[in-house]
């Protein structure tokens, strides 16, 4: 492909890309395809002759747009909010067209130091002390796991240098909540903790970690001759944005040596307002503490915030030195392959000057506002209407609850419930996902895609209250 | 930013791109920034308010393109060819605009079945058997950490559910030749293993891994009551693109019962022609195989090819089950959250479906036969010439050589080495990496940017002499 034809592809790509944008509303939330419905478009084997490419375009209209569930569409509420906004999109395309690799701060300076400006900007943004330095992993799993390594790492006084794991007597044992996300499990595993040493605790009425079962369970471990080493505090839980309280979790990891790991992935954003900074109280004593830019913020996926107060003892744990990566600056710079797992790294941090640029911390502040406001309406209609059940605090942008209409059993309710989900996910006019929280199944809607305004959500709440009158007369 | 504004922006960073592209053979290939030069361009606090991104432009070209080295300019030819094909380009376009997140097929359908197509294609470009399915993951890094993890739990029957690492008792060991990549040893180190239990094996005069010292390495560990858990075999390496005998490792892999890694990171490409396929005969008996399509195939990074034997295991060993994840096709459909660390996942198989329509399989083994002449011509140059040593054979793309003017001892001799290396790349007109092999400083050159044509080699072959004749008499 010459210059010149990138040229008049491209300027079809960008006009696609924006009438993709203004046509979302149109559009089913999500897919409505079947298990195989776009693989059927395509040839079993590559191409054996190369083709121009101006003839995917129609493939792309007839038989991936089908199979996209948007998530930048006014009416998704599911999940989380993964906003990729346009000055991210533009960003994207500046970093693929340089193409450069920023494993080594020789392999392009601009990529480590506008990463590091980035890091910096983001760390002010959220109102971590500076004390902290910070580097971007692609998701909040892989920075979870290279926490807890690194935790692995101190509490073994660098074992990996003699026999890892295998070289330990007395077990590590890691801590969380039993609303902590799926990623504490996986990355305790992954680092060969295994799940006999892994405490997923009871929580409060407001699915919070309870500190006296945390002081409960550490004492037996210790007791019984096991190693505390990490406790992995969430604010903002997955299923409900609970907020384990930080501080006292932070004195108790203390008080046993061990590592703190401050999961924020999804309330990271609403840091950037002073008067929300309360749900992380205490943060500043955590090791390490990782946020999603790309949930809410406008960071286009992938970009997680990762930042420790040691950068020193994260390069120890991730660092190699072979000859064919050794450079003149060494010592002198960053070398960003050495603060993460993989060794190549994109140039992500020009997705964060494009976006931060874009809107100015004030803008992201009214944002996060504005998508608490529309939360806390949901959560009052939910409160004032008979039948219906909120079953969590609102602290952010998630709403928790159940249809519960009287004379339902609690499988008979469960099912109700999931029911009812799929049917407002078949409207394709909202998009929202079930989970189930201490064994009853609720309903979740996360708000804060930036399209979503105040008329979807109240559109929300009425098809919610419609379909569920309508499934509940059927019975 | 409105559609509108993206629009007009995005058409200006399209003409931004192209003409980035046509003026790359104009500047210089390795960045010639100091530390410190980027980032003193950028503000040390985020803006309080949002700024219109036109005003960005500037920026970009006078503090960011000074910082980055060009990996796309024809006279780049250090570390690995990693071109960002145009192509691809637009692909990151199209899916940063969807901004679609693929962590689970109901999360796009689109985003996973394309996956499952573009790895049916990789796989039969390079031609592996029909038992291997694949997944894209970020980097070989992280791909040969997760093949270490599913070799450690093969050995420990899943030891992940009990107690992990800590839950067995004789030693999981783990082998590579000492040419392997530090990707080997530090997926060894994370996975908890353990230096101490980590083998980096002799070579032969052609850098390649010695069946031999293998099977003495693992008769020693049988017979001292450690379990041989990994065998990892590479096929080009970094330094020289040494070929291990695979097959014979394949054979030995299986008598111990471990786990057998392919690490064709730089070959894989290559493989595309069938002619070099002879490489990694033997591969179909590999339980994993990395190779990165992100180096020298032009799709931009990252797109690393992961593929594996038994899937089912991969998924044992990576899956969470959390209820906010699940939905009603789990079962009938791939979930790729669950085939590696990360939870979310970009829609990366847009750029292999590019990239390769617009190539074509016969274009792809044309580029590749292009670059292996060239180098094979660099390295007769070489061999012709008096006073140069070639190192290594020369089956792919890059050459392994030194200077050796006469009278210098050893350390006289690095140093001359690296002094011109760094001499060529100050020039700008090109830039390779040094590095060290048994002891020695060599220069390394590899071939295998998009543009690199034969008078760009010829050029450096010219440089190469005239800077070594003139560092010599200045001695």
């Amino acid at each position: 492909m010459t210059p010149d034809e990138f040229r008049a592809l491209g300027h079809q790509l960008i006009e696609w890309v924006a009438a993709y944008r203004e046509r979302l509303p149109d559009l089913p939330v999500m897919s409505p395809a079947q298990p195989g419905d776009v693989r059927r478009h395509f040839a079993s084997a590559p191409p054996e002759h190369g083709v121009p490419l101006e003839g995917l375009l129609p493939q792309l209209d007839a038989a991936v747009l089908p199979g996209i569930t948007h998530w930048n569409h006014p009416g998704f509420f599911a999940y989380f909010p993964s906003n990729s906004a346009l000055p991210s999109v533009l960003a994207d395309l500046v970093a693929a067209g340089l193409g450069v690799q920023g494993m080594s701060w020789q392999t392009s300076p601009a990529a480590t130091e506008l990463e590091e400006v980035a890091m910096e900007w983001l760390r002010q943004l959220v109102g971590l002390p500076p004390t902290f330095s910070g580097v971007i992993q692609d998701t909040a799993s892989t920075a979870t796991l290279v926490a807890l390594l690194c935790a692995r790492e101190r509490t073994t006084g660098h074992g990996q240098g003699r026999g890892g794991l295998q070289g330990e007597t007395a077990p590590l044992t890691v801590y969380a909540s039993e609303m902590a996300h799926s990623s504490v499990e996986k990355a305790a595993l992954l680092a060969g903790l295994g799940r006999d040493n892994l405490r997923l605790l009871p929580t409060d009425d407001a699915h919070a970690l309870r500190p006296d079962a945390l002081e409960e369970a550490l004492r037996t471990d210790v007791e019984a001759g096991r190693r505390p080493c990490a406790i992995v505090a969430t604010v903002g839980s997955t299923g409900t944005t609970a907020i384990d309280p930080v501080a006292r979790i932070g004195e108790i990891a203390r008080a046993h040596g061990a590592w703190l790991h401050v999961d924020a992935a999804m309330a990271g954003t609403a840091m950037a307002c002073p008067e929300l900074r309360w749900m992380w109280e205490g943060v500043e004593q955590a090791d390490s503490v990782v946020w999603n830019p790309h949930k809410w913020l406008g960071i286009g996926f992938d970009c997680t915030a990762y930042h420790v107060r040691d950068p020193d003892h994260l390069v120890r744990v991730m660092a190699t030195d072979p000859s064919y990566l050794r450079t003149a600056q060494d010592g002198a710079v960053k070398n960003y392959r050495d603060w993460g797992i993989a060794l190549g790294r994109r140039f992500r941090s020009l997705k964060v000057w494009f976006v931060l640029s874009a809107l100015g911390v004030e803008g992201i502040r009214a944002e996060v506002r504005r998508h608490l406001a529309l939360a806390r309406w949901l959560a009052e209609q939910i409160d004032a209407t008979p039948g219906w059940e909120r079953l969590a605090p609102v602290p952010l942008q998630t709403v928790a609850f159940r249809h519960s209409p009287s004379g339902l059993e609690a499988a008979a309710l469960d099912a109700h419930n999931l029911a009812l989900a799929r049917a407002i996910n078949a409207s394709g006019k909202a998009y929202l996902t079930p989970a189930v929280v201490k064994g009853a199944q609720i309903l979740r809607v996360s708000i804060g895609a930036t399209g979503t305004t105040a008329g979807d959500v109240t559109a929300l709440w009425a098809r919610l209250r419609d379909t569920a009158a309508t499934l509940a007369a059927r019975r």
